[in-house]
């Protein structure tokens, strides 16, 4: 049979392959039929050449043109969802509905509309004007950008069509994806898709490329090469700590989102008030997508007494009888436990039972771990092993000074929630805690789980190291998420005609500017 | 002799020094009589502690407090002007007048005042508000941050003093500054200034300390210390490098200021046009303080005809002629001239004359160099060789296209800069190179010399890797430059009681917000 072909400068042609891949039915353990191509160096070389180019055609692509994309793409992408939610589900076992047809598929279309949008009205680019010197700066496309996706969002995170993508287009700058081999045929389609709007909007052809795989080495060469610009990586942590470094070392940006076990703290007035609710909220937080999300809540911080063994109880009870997720690859299941046991040799208790189904599918049932307190802050980094499925870790504090220690100790987290009663009685314990959990996490939360991530423009979806790798950017939100693939531009003294029109004197449209010091969509 | 004691903690005590130092009077060579220590990690260790408790207690600090400091800071740099203008005269070399006294020092102090507004209007922070989903965001301090100045701009770039500093403690971030060894004296009287402004406004004392100097490998572990957010480095390339991968090995933020050699294309028309203006701002730039300036134009490209063989001319003439500077280290008259050599043996015809004078102070000869377009485009990385000093090299370029090839092979660097016609004969050329240009710089300019950095809202003092160490973010101009030195932050479904002020519904004073997609300083 033969390979799938890549996409690389305008043409579908056969990759020069080094080797071969194909994905998994997580539903089943079946190995799907298509075969896909681990390019070789050639390949991304090849790659490489051609987004230089197609960056340099991009320059004089308008806004417009870039906004026509976006919205011509999410266009196709709507027009084909059966088949594509389909694919994904083949590959992920992610259910078509709920989830991949009423969720993950319209937040991936409007995610693109509203790059469309930000790349029109350019909030992005921040344009500021020094009048009295004519000095005048913005943030303008920063070149060639390669995209790693993660395995849990096919469609919203994936590498052809996510957040990283619609970013890095918005900007004006070409992509190259790479697949995750989890599901190389929904970002076969996706890329397709995303190929056929390039064309019918004529932008550059090589704007969109497509590789689906290739060597550690390869990738690691790849993301230090000196025609890319930047990389956008969400997976898993030793994997963006490499390319991390590759990069890096070459003097290249590189986003990542890398592990978060995003703490949630539940205050002693919140357990007398909601305890029903924070039970079903984490448990649906955690099992949902068998707990394969980067904000899922991966640690339950309650108190040790006994109004909170009530509320520990139901959560293990929740945990047991839970329907049980489709994990999305043949080891997720041995990490899963690989993990759980690493707590457990360090001291945690399993509150729940380990009972695999007699089942093909890819799967671990609902596990809940619980250590006390003083147990976390003598081992923290151990009990902060990242388990990336349907497992949490609960920690019984004796008071709101060791909660204190607690949060001191943790690593840099996607998130950090706090549930109190709604009376006020829980304020002072906050107001000492959430200091410190903020220095350590990008999003805190109020009363509430963290797995939802809406795309807002205030919204923070990154954090402190190493949950992410710079903690000024966000992944998700539109401008904001843009502004990772972007370079500051000054221009000083530079003639009207000679400046980008967002700059000039006269306002090209409604765009906001900062002129000396005042926002306004006026002309200077 | 006693060694001068550090500032750690809010003390100023004897160091744990591993060895000594002294600095020079470049003016005469002589060793200068105070004695500084080189600390042990042991004093690293106790100012990284210091610094954490100091980032805490500054969480309860306003922002009032914080630009307070910065414009007493000022005050009290002007109430001393004189001692400090004569103590960084003694260590430098750098003319008190007008130099220090009427350039450097009212710069320094009017970026810490800029620093204070910034501070207090809060524009650095950003702020954004989703009002629908009640999803918040805003730019915060992101923790203790250590700066390392250059040698060159002991007070506006000094690590005690300079944009780094001014815009790290803006932020709400505590600060170790590590002098420059070629000018502890002057680091010493600015930290001491710091400090007496930090106990008048009643901040942590540990918000400011100094460490004079400390083993390479102190350094290194310094700067990716657990305790350490952030890194600002104003320096030398390999010294730099060095750092930044000791730093993000550590998923620890670093801002680099590395080299540059700030290309200027003078188009064909602008030589019938401009040609004395051009000489003379040349020169000017490239001998003011003896060429030690970030910004000075290291190379000038200009046409390979007869009309720029008189413009040519009228440089090298200048060069010998212009007053020779005095340099900054004992070294460095040695670096030059091994860097000159370097072009020769590239190929480079030197246009000037080497003649050394008869004085112990620390100098070299203003040099001027050329080569022809195609030796550059054969050996483009050889005669991008920095000569940190009074020296410069002209490519004669023998066509527009081939000004095009020698852009595409630039690496990359904080300015370019275009000479042309006034009527428009050159806006072809421009509208083919600028383009290219722009991709390799982060400053464009127009008909004028690099050299000046003006402290405005719009500048960007930064640039592609190796000018700078990330190409969003600029190292001078406020509010611009503090933004390096904050994390993103996001409350999501945050009680209003419980928002920073800046994010609550209120606004709490005339700050800035984007609310729903529009910029207004009202209430929501």
């Amino acid at each position: 049979m033969t390979l799938r072909p890549v996409l690389i400068d305008g043409q579908w042609r056969q990759a020069n392959a080094e080797s071969q891949f194909q994905a998994f039915n997580p539903t089943n353990g079946d190995c799907l039929s298509d075969i896909y191509p681990v390019s070789s160096w050639q390949d991304c070389d090849a790659v490489l050449n051609a987004a230089s180019e197609a960056y340099q055609q991009l320059q004089q692509v308008t806004r417009q043109q870039i906004a026509q994309f976006l919205n011509e793409y999410a266009d196709l992408i709507e027009a084909n969802s059966q088949s594509i939610v389909e694919m994904a589900n083949l590959e992920t076992g992610l259910p078509v509905t709920p989830r991949l047809a009423d969720v993950e598929l319209p937040r991936t279309t409007s995610q693109l509309r509203q790059a469309a949008s930000a790349a029109l009205n350019a909030d992005w680019t921040m344009p500021i004007i020094d009048s009295k010197n004519n000095i005048r700066a913005m943030l303008q496309s920063i070149g060639p950008v390669a995209v790693f996706g993660p395995n849990n969002f096919p469609l919203a995170f994936g590498s052809a069509s996510g957040g990283d993508f619609a970013a890095a287009i918005a900007a004006g700058n070409p992509v190259i994806i790479k697949a995750h081999p989890s599901h190389p045929g929904t970002t076969r389609l996706m890329t397709e898709l995303a190929f056929k709007a390039v064309q019918n909007v004529g932008l550059p052809e090589a704007t969109v490329q497509l590789i689906y795989a290739m060597s550690n080495d390869s990738g690691l060469k790849l993301v230090g090469d000196a025609r890319i610009a930047a990389t956008g990586f969400t997976g898993s942590r030793p994997a963006g700590l490499a390319l991390k470094n590759a990069a890096e070392k070459a003097g290249k940006l590189i986003y990542l989102e890398l592990s978060s076990i995003n703490p949630v703290i539940v205050l002693p007035g919140a357990v007398v008030e909601n305890a029903d609710t924070i039970a079903n909220d984490f448990t649906n937080s955690c099992v949902m997508a068998a707990g394969q999300l980067c904000t899922k809540p991966g640690l339950l911080i309650v108190p040790d007494d006994a109004s909170a063994d009530k509320l520990v109880n139901t959560i293990a009870e929740k945990f047991s009888s839970a329907a049980v997720g489709t994990l999305l690859s043949p080891v997720s299941a041995e990490h899963i436990q690989n993990n759980i046991n690493t707590l457990i040799d360090g001291g945690a208790i399993e509150l729940t039972q380990a009972s695999l189904e007699e089942s093909p599918r890819f799967c671990q049932s609902n596990r809940l771990l619980s250590i006390k307190g003083q147990q976390f802050i003598e081992a923290s980094e151990l009990f902060q092993t990242e388990i990336f499925g349907n497992a949490s870790l609960i920690i019984r504090s004796k008071s709101v000074a060791q909660t204190h220690r607690i949060i001191e100790q943790l690593e840099g987290n996607l998130t950090g929630c706090f549930y109190s009663h709604s009376d006020g009685r829980d304020d002072d314990a906050y107001q000492l805690l959430e200091p410190v959990l903020r220095q350590k996490v990008g999003r805190i939360l109020n009363d509430k789980m963290p797995t939802g991530v809406a795309v807002s423009p205030a919204m923070n979806h990154g954090g402190p190291f190493p949950a992410a790798g710079h903690p000024g950017f966000t992944a998700v939100g539109m401008p904001a998420a843009i502004k990772r693939f972007a370079a500051l531009k000054c221009f000083d003294g530079v003639r009207q005609n000679r400046l980008p029109d967002i700059l000039a004197d006269r306002n090209p449209g409604d765009i906001w500017r900062q002129i000396d010091g005042r926002w306004t969509t006026e002309s200077l």
